[in-house]
């Protein structure tokens, strides 16, 4: 139960769609990522995700669309859309989700980071 | 399903302590507030309040111990954790709680605001 400044937390992020956990609450995670080039496309059939940018801009494709979100821009993901995120730079996301979603969706990729791995972080 | 500015959907939040909901991710919901003053004590028995200022300061009163909250600083308030926000100036709020929290707890205040008035605000 402490303070923790958000910008302060990705000093030490070095991996590209790596998303950490900074906090936890109720039954959702607060993650941050940087993003860079492409990720996979993906969804998340019961899960919604919702995105702010802090830094840089995000393309996200949607299959029939796109948008953009740049500094302090929100969007939701509703579950069950297929959605792939793209950043030309070095971007800084946010990303609420619940404690389950994994964020490559049901796809595998190299990409793809365990959710324990995160948690192993937030409780060190 | 549209983006939305975190810092323009301030504009025409007028009312101090009145937050508003801007979003909604699986059963949570993303609110702002402006906040200046003292809110009531109150706590939420079931449910974790997250806190992020994007502008100003906040203080946090917990029973035992202040937290104080800066630009882009984050602080969660654990369900059961009695707490009392306070506001020397204008300060900008973003707060994640889950659909039914209210947000003077089970304290009902002058400072109490419907969750119904806030959907009917997302859903016009």
């Amino acid at each position: 139960m402490n303070v923790l400044n958000l910008l302060k937390s990705f000093d030490d992020l070095s991996e590209y769609w790596s998303p950490r956990v900074i906090g936890r609450v109720n039954q959702s995670f607060i993650k941050i990522a940087k993003a860079k080039g492409e990720m996979v496309w993906h969804d998340h059939s019961e899960e919604d995700e919702f995105f702010l940018v802090l830094k840089g801009e995000l393309r996200i494709d949607l299959e029939d669309r796109a948008v953009i979100l740049g500094p302090m821009d929100t969007f939701t993901v509703p579950h069950g859309v297929k959605h792939r995120p793209v950043a030309k730079e070095e971007t800084w996301l946010v990303l609420i989700e619940l404690a389950s979603t994994k964020h490559t969706g049901d796809v595998a990729s190299d990409l793809t980071r365990s959710v324990d791995d995160q948690l192993e972080w937030l409780n060190a």
